[in-house]
Order: structure tokens, then C-alpha cells, then sequence
């Protein structure tokens, strides 16, 4: 059967920065069809996000009733399809009270979009990510837990009794691509492979030494010069230094626990490997089954509320 | 008298990345003129120096004589003029031992490259700031002292008896220029102003918690979302965020001492700033004046040999 003919009771999209992913669903909530496009956020301006949507998923829909559209993601940020107002912690990841709702021209369909969080001491938000928090919280049953989620704006968070008690975000991903790409350390860098023992090595100076940051930084550039640093092992050992100060900044969060890493890509592999050199534990979920599991968590509490 | 009737009996040249400073001697050693351009290392091929040089100071050149050019900074550099191999420390921060030649076309010149300093472990590298440290040597008489120069790439260095010891590099200037051109803290900043009171705060967030710095400069994006932190505020913390943890990493360097701070610059009165208020003590000299004698030094060292 064609999957023109599978139509949607219900969509689910996460909607990031450079990806628009969207599942139809049917309405025992079972997932028909994936789609993916490259429509992400970063891309489109506030009137393109109904036609990438609708050109995505157009045909899914039913002409003689409402699809109801549940968006996680940026497209809830002040630059996105409608700004998302966030919810504070301490509170449960997702909840149907905070959805915001978009006005839309095609009348085929009522589009929510789930709001992010956000913490006032320290001040910190999130927006996505409490997405898959829920669905840890959903599909694995991990109401008390630490999480990890890598990327270019890494996520620390503390879930308790079902909550996200607090968390924390670290520059980390977008600190490597701007060095790498912009600083003077671009003439020392290359690959995209790792460096095992070069990548170690700088993670156990940053758990060491992380106030000497940004001297360690320079020694990569220094190292090459004096010493021939290779271009793979001097990009391994920014990647290093630079996760080693994140893991010495969460202590807290990590140390005698169990860390559940979201996401199952080379970076999150360096990620693993570095929390369990500086003495964690570590188990690993796959990120997109977690958005899936989180954006039908609130399509269930949907149904729950309208009875 | 015109400045045309000023022939030069030797020239001083600083060579930096972006501009190039000259200084016509006469016999005695006293300055009669000084030029500069934007003929900057940064922007000129191998094959460019001699000319943009000429260019600057081709007049003040004598036609029957050889006059002799001693030139520091990034000339020396791999990718400048001519590459002037490093000096290991422990050393005194100038010696004619390691001036290196350059062939010119033009026979009326005999030009020196001044070398840099290397230090094996931890591995580091400068060029151009040595000739400033034996400014304050020559001039000031500070055989033994700590010395810090801001910028770019911001060195800390300890004298012992006329020698530098050990030195340290910090990526401050360039991390915050990429930072705040290139991350998404591009959103939140602007101006090229200070807040005192946002710079200090966060100079103390980082020497108490250096280690909490890749989370603390994603708190400026997030307090700028939740608190409308202004922008100019902002660009204060980065800096404070940044500076502090230098001083952090180097409070061995400063710690019960009086930091000699090359610099009269904005950046440098915010150097001076965070010392003083982490305990520090400071004293202030003129960057370029260092420079002018440290050259100043070498040409001296060179007749004394000369006999």
C-alpha cells in the first residue's frame, strides 16, 4: 500500500536548526510514516514554516477534518514559526498547559508547539531537549535520573520524581566549531576522525586543570609549531580539553551516578568514553526514539485531557 | 629641518600582524623619526616585505653606506618574512646570537630578524613580546618581575635575574573576538564600551569557578533571553568571563606579586582592573616605549660586540 493512502490522525515534528522530521501517525498513535527534510529552522522565516510543513506532509492530511500538529524545537524560538514561552524549572519536561498554539491559513490543520524551559538561578533555557527528557521519562521509565544530551549547546539535567529538577548548558559543540573554524588554531586542524590517546590525554588535563582553559588551547597551536602535532591529534585534543572542562563543571551531576547519554553519533561516542575515564557510568539512548517517545507523550496527555 | 635631511644611521622596525612601525636612528641612538603603515605581517607575502618596508622608510636610507635593520615581531614568523627559529627558555629575552639574517635585493640594507621564545614544557611560543620584556629590562631595570601582556594572544612571563624563566599564553583576546563574531553570543552583544559592574562580576564568577566557563558564557545568551541583560553588559561578562579565568589559571604568576602590565589601552585597563581587584598589585608601562627600547637593546648588544 502506497503511503498516499496513509493518512494522518495526528503528525508529530521536531523541528530543529537544520532538520524539519516528521512522523504521521495513525489513531492507535502508531507511527505510518517518517519524513525528513532539510527545512530546518535556521533557514526559514517566520511565513515559510506552514508551506515546509505542508510541503512535507501535505498529502497526509484529511480534507474533512483537523489534524492536530504537535512541534517541538526551534521552530518555538523567537526567530522560529511562533515564539514558545518557557516553562520554568523545577516542572515536569512536557505538559499540555504551556503548548502554544499557531494560527494557520490551511485549515486542515491546529498546530502546537511545545515550550522549552527555562531556569532562573543560574539563568539557563532549553528548547527540545525537555522533548526528550519526557520521552526518557516516558519510554524508559527514568523519573529519577542524570542526563546528558551533546551538541553543539550541551545539556546537563537532573530529573527527579518525574521532574526536571535542574540543568545546565555548556558551549562546548559551538565552542570547537568557532575555534576550529575561526581562531588561529584552524592552521593546526584537520580531519574529522579521533585521535584515541590525544583525546584522552586532554580530557584528563581538563579534568585536572580546567581554569588553564584557554592557556591549553594556545599550547595546541604551540605544540604543532615546536613539535609537529599531527592535524588529526591536535583536533582530538581541542575536543578533549573542551569536553574535560564540561565533565569538570558537572562533578555534580555525574560523579557516583549513572549518566544516560542521548545520542548515538561519534560525538556522543567521545562523550562516553570521557565520563567513564573520569570514573562515571554511562548507558546510551538513541536520540530520535526519545523525541518520537516525548512528542507522543504530549499527543497522549492530549487525548487524556479531551477525555 | 625636513625630515628628508634625516639620514638614518640605523632602523628599528616592530613588524605585527597588522601594522609596521619604524624608527630612524642617528649614530647616537636617538630617535629622529617615527613611521608607521598598515603593511601588516597579516597582509603581505614573503616576496612583499623588502618593498613595503622601502616603501616606509626608503627615503632616510644612506646611499653610500650599509644601514642596519634590526626588525621583531611576526617578520619572523613561518608564514612572514623570513621564519627566525625560537630561543628556548630559560634565556635573557634578546641576544645577537640568534638574530637571523634576511638577503634583500636592495644593497643598501643589512636586515636582522629578532627570534622569538620557545618553551618546551608546557609548550609555548612568542614573537615580539621578547623584545618588550627586554624593554623593561634595559629600561626599567626589572631584572626580576612577572609581566603580563594583554591581547590577542595574551602572554604572562616571569624574569629572574635579566632571564625570562617560563612564560604562559592565553587565548583571551582571540576567544573573545570569536566568540563574539561567530558563536550565537553574537546575538546578545554590542557596543565596545564597558559596564564596570557586569565585567567585574563575572571576573569573580571566574576565578571562584574557572571551571564552569563554557557554561558560564552560554548563561549571557540565556540571561539576555530570560532577563533582557543589555548588550553591552553582555559584551562586559564575556570579557570578565574570559579575563578571569586567565587570572585563575596564572594566580601563581600574580598572586603576592606587583604584575608589570604592558599596555595603556582599554583592554589593559581592564587587565588592571581584574588583578587589582583579585588581590593583585599592578604597574603599568607603555607597550610601545617597551618595544622602542627593546630593539634599542639589540642594537646596542650589536655594537658592543662590533667593538
Amino acid at each position: 500500500m502506497s503511503s498516499h493512502h496513509e493518512i494522518a490522525d495526528c503528525l508529530l515534528v521536531d523541528w530543529g536548526t537544520s532538520t524539519l522530521r516528521a512522523w504521521v501517525l495513525d489513531s492507535s498513535g502508531e507511527v505510518l510514516v517518517r519524513r525528513t527534510s532539510s527545512d530546518g529552522m535556521g533557514k526559514l522565516k517566520t511565513g515559510d514554516f506552514e508551506g515546509a510543513l505542508l510541503a512535507l506532509t501535505g498529502d497526509k492530511l484529511r480534507a474533512d477534518a483537523t489534524t492536530q500538529i504537535i512541534v517541538c524545537g526551534m521552530a518555538g524560538a523567537r526567530n522560529g514559526w511562533k515564539e514558545a514561552a518557557y516553562r520554568e524549572v523545577p516542572c515536569e519536561p512536557v505538559a499540555t498547559g504551556g503548548l502554544t498554539p499557531v494560527e494557520t491559513a490551511d485549515g486542515r490543520i491546529a498546530v502546537a508547539i511545545v515550550p522549552g524551559l527555562c531556569q532562573l538561578e543560574p539563568a539557563d533555557v532549553m528548547r527540545g531537549e525537555e522533548t526528550q527528557l519526557a520521552g526518557l521519562i516516558a519510554e524508559r521509565g527514568l523519573t529519577d535520573a542524570v542526563v546528558c544530551l551533546p551538541g553543539t549547546h550541551a545539556k546537563w539535567a537532573r530529573l527527579e520524581g518525574g521532574r526536571v529538577r535542574c540543568f545546565s548548558t555548556f558551549m562546548t559543540g559551538e565552542m570547537f566549531a568557532v575555534m576550529a573554524d575561526h581562531s588561529i588554531l584552524r592552521h593546526s586542524l584537520a580531519g574529522d576522525g579521533c585521535d584515541d590517546e590525544a583525546f584522552m590525554s586532554a580530557v584528563a588535563t581538563s579534568l585536572e586543570t580546567p581554569q588553564q582553559l584557554t592557556g591549553a588551547l594556545f599550547s595546541i597551536r604551540a605544540t604543532a609549531l615546536l613539535e609537529g602535532l599531527g592535524r588529526e591529534a591536535a583536533r582530538s585534543r581541542l575536543s578533549g580539553l573542551l569536553i574535560g572542562v564540561e565533565l569538570a563543571a558537572t562533578r555534580n551531576y555525574w560523579e557516583g551516578r549513572t549518566v544516560h547519554l542521548v545520542g548515538t553519533d561519534a560525538l556522543a561516542g567521545r562523550y562516553a568514553a570521557a565520563i567513564e575515564f573520569a570514573g562515571g557510568l554511562v548507558e546510551r539512548h538513541d536520540a530520535e526514539a526519545l523525541t518520537l517517545a516525548g512528542l507522543s507523550r504530549v499527543r497522549d496527555l492530549l487525548r487524556e485531557e479531551a477525555g
